[in-house]
């Protein structure tokens, strides 16, 4: 068989850990032969190349980001775009793909299997740990080992300034990222997209916090809101309160406090350091293990697929089913972090 | 209720934040009040305590050891023990005692909730990694990432030296860091107690490597044998081959090695920093997420249980099951580890 | 004698690694008793005093901030201020007083050793190395560690995006951790206060990065500013270009580059994790033996000085010779590092 | 020009960044062109290269070990060496050599440049910073990281069972390493090969540690000895004691000590991974500008002369006065460290 593989989406540590583990055991194991196509879907779309073998594969595992390069381009938008990718995917004697991507890489994927026929068998990855049907995604382990050490290092500053520090994690939609790196680094205070938070209690957490003697910590998902509150972009569209929003939920949490609790606030955003670098070695495992069993999926002929983690195990689901519905943080996990707040 | 809390075995990143979780809910949501016993069973059994309340627990969830300190003590193997535990129970006034511990801690809970009447709730602890009934034991992803880390570091100095590098992890009875580490670290060879190796085969692949001008690294966890080897220990005994042991599985096989096939071997043994140093994200909101269910059944009087992981979620399952049968490394999962040797 | 410490400014890691030290030598080799002030000048000035023995040190080497608090109070700007410091410290029979601190706490410091008589003893704290008289200051070699990690990380998402990244780091005055972190990290492009960029110039090696097919990382401290510009602050001063500047020089660098060269460009701006957590070796190596010469020149009544590097060794220099001017980079040495651009 | 480069000795975090400057500056400021030279010395005598331009540098500033590969052949112990050596470099039209590597290394540049008229530069490397002329080496830095981070971990095990812990680290004839990190990690005994220790006072050490209820850690220099021992190898020669000495001095002390003193006693021994993985930014920094102004040295034909730090100076010295003398840890700067001890 000759084998496609296409990364898309945003970038995510263990993409390259997928991509060595097909190789090496498809090449090994099947006697497969393999095609890396570039830049996401861009790369079956316009016939972007890239050679893909055992050699291009050495060394990569510990490596972030893609060899194969990544874009949010959709095939199913462009004109033609299906007959584009299946042309060339015929060109290059390609009888099965490998899409290892997020919602949308997947969701392309899901539509090309189930409608067009095209033989596809998906990996599922986000940082964001917002994908149904899986119970974690690689690079999401370690964005929070990442935001955890960064909160860890943000404790003793707090504490020596007696100050109120805010970190902004990703999460735009699921607050995953803040939920477990805010508990993993001891935060008074975690605020998700799933819950539209109350300012005053925010404040009086804060303050019962200083009364302790002890300086509070405050993780806020990128997509967290406040209760009442508009839709909150960067490009600045006014709040509930009337005020324009030049940046992050994170800076208008500090200004917000300084100005209703009277104490000194700083915000740090974490941005894209969350997920770049070298994966941790739980998603090095978790990205080698979706890519072992990803190939065998191909080689059985068991197209719609996706990989999935359940528990200790990994599983094929169907990638229609895989990418129906967003996976966001369940109230009653989010209570059980409460006790630690203020 | 006046809760009890012990840590018992072999200190462990994670203990610190779980005794921080029990603390934190037992106090602001119940209302508890606690108990530290010192230094594991020995504390019930002679009476040794320390005060336990929310700002004795107060930055300590990046910590790892344990504040309340550890020991290997049986009450159970020890004359009248069972007397005295209950004795000094009723003496600091203990309603539930938690237990933090691995098969030797936890047993000896199961023994004295099941048989004793003393109402124990467990907490599973083993870097190991060996713990039937739950699917993850906290301090595992740290040594996993420590050996992780070791493996990334090796590999630069194999390939300058073109020189066999083998690395000696943890692992008595059971493979999981070896395999783990193994695999994250991009290892050549993988060896655990689960699967008695073939010493030409080790060099077969050691020799296969070199010819692709790449070097060797091999992970073996300190519990791996060969074949028709006899028992190896630390204190020198003979094995199959008529060697004298003078140290550990590591040592044995770079001699081996070098000797085989001419190549330079040399071991780095691991040893107390995979289990020392502060969590990593993982473990300590799987450590938090004990604590928080664990008080949970002390305050719903379900004794004679642990908790335990299951997928994303915490369970709780009979302290007597959970510590019948050793979690060993299933033979189809170290076999499909395999495609990367040699 | 009884000996006063305090530390002063921003936090820096370290702090706590000079005040084990001072009193572990202090106590045990010389028999001194030590009075620990709270909240930099603001202790001597209130009144505001902390234990301060060998207890109260132990374990906090590896803890950064300052187990004394710290804050920028200025006695010399208080209404009797420098009474009211001298009356406290003979109310606690103080003999000695060492400050830890940068160029504000250290000139307090000066001041009071030269014209008041007070009997002090200053250690040298930045993060942003622009102290004259020393080498190097602890807190910058892990600001740089941080700084240079956190590079590396975008490293791998600016190669799978093709994007530009820009990160903007501390030093408002003086480069040398943008330097430094900029030339660990292979950045493409270092921006610092000394030298006024041209845009023009950074966009041509923005595209001639993009020309070999690699995307450029930009390193540029928070001082750094635009060739003809008007003074950039986070309030939103017009800039030269007539711009309203809504944040920092990272973002508007990113904007302009993205105008200019039509490539995309996102900024991360490090902020507080720069300063926090953990000393890296040479830090707490550096921190510790300040801590100890210090005392030595308490003891030998070698007051108005400060401890200094040189090379591999702590020398004594006068404080008002050491806070007299800024130590900024040189432009030779940032000549050296322009190979490296674009 | 044509300018040949070689790595030699054991494997350094910086080699690499070395090589980067070297060919980066050279190519782009001087117009040279680069012969690489394979595994040290061997590659001139034996006439092995490598393609070294710039693509060949991208990307490897992170990487630890050498692209060149590294041997500790040397040419002046083979017959005709000089002449082969020589020969090669006249075949690949080499105008002049730049050397990187330790004593032995450098040595031979030495003579070559001095004795046969061998246009060579040098630049030091040591993990072990043992090299006389420079303040410090490369890949110290990092070594010193990596030892203080395993001493950070051993602590929190050595607490929580009340056990003395050993960690032997590299220093062979110096003990450079175990000094900084003994300081940095906070340990309660240090003994380097430069001062013979008397085995009673550091189990009075140990003794007076456990007396304030802490654990004591032990780092030991693998070089350093007992007073009266007679020198200490792994191959088991005798020691003054009467004992086999199985394996190092870590070892041997943790036995001395459990004899001793009657406290349970472990040791880990660091080895290989104190010398891999990615170089720490202090390392990176002063292994590219080591590169910058060797290439300046060459463009110069300032022949015979090494690199080296003088504060926060590069200069050039003598490549015979460099490699004259061991650098060893004085005296007086152990007896600094002296006040932890116990």
């Amino acid at each position: 068989m000759r084998v496609g593989v296409l990364t898309g989406g945003g970038d995510c540590p263990g993409l390259n850990a997928v991509i060595r583990a097909l190789v090496r055991k498809g090449v090994q194991e099947y006697g497969h032969e393999f095609v890396g196509f570039r830049d996401g879907w861009r790369g079956p779309l316009e016939g972007h190349t890239k050679q893909l073998d055992i050699p291009a594969v050495r060394g990569i595992l510990p490596r972030g980001g893609t060899i194969l390069g990544s874009s949010r381009t959709n095939p199913l938008k462009v004109e033609d775009g299906v007959r584009k990718v299946k042309e060339n995917l015929a060109k290059h004697e390609v009888d099965a793909l490998v899409a290892i991507g997020g919602e949308d890489t997947l969701g392309v994927a899901a539509t090309l299997a189930d409608q067009y026929g095209v033989p596809c068998v998906g990996v599922p990855k986000t940082i964001d740990n917002d994908l149904s049907a899986t119970d974690y995604t690689f690079g999401f382990d370690t964005a929070v080992n990442i935001a955890t050490e960064a909160i860890d290092r943000l404790h003793t500053t707090a504490e020596s300034h007696m100050r109120v520090l805010v970190i902004e994690v990703m999460g735009r939609h699921a607050g995953w990222i803040a939920l477990h790196a805010g508990l993993a680094g001891g935060a008074n205070v975690i605020l998700i997209p799933e819950h539209r938070f109350d300012i005053d209690e925010v404040c009086g957490w804060v303050e019962s916090r200083f009364k302790v003697r002890y300086a509070p910590i405050i993780v806020v998902a990128e997509g967290a809101m406040p209760k009442d509150g508009e839709l909150v972009t960067k490009d600045g569209t006014l709040d509930s309160f009337g005020h324009v929003r030049l940046s992050g939920i994170g800076d208008w949490l500090a200004k917000e406090i300084e100005k209703r609790t009277g104490k000194e606030a700083r915000t740090t955003v974490l941005g894209h350091i969350q997920r770049g670098g070298t994966p941790s070695a739980f998603d090095r495992w978790l990205a080698t293990r979706f890519g072992l069993h990803a190939i065998d999926a191909v080689s059985d002929g068991d197209f719609g697929k996706m990989v999935a983690l359940r528990g200790t195990h990994i599983v094929r689901v169907p990638l229609s089913e895989a990418t129906a519905k967003l996976k966001t943080v369940d109230p009653a996990l989010y209570a059980e972090a409460g006790v630690f707040f203020g």
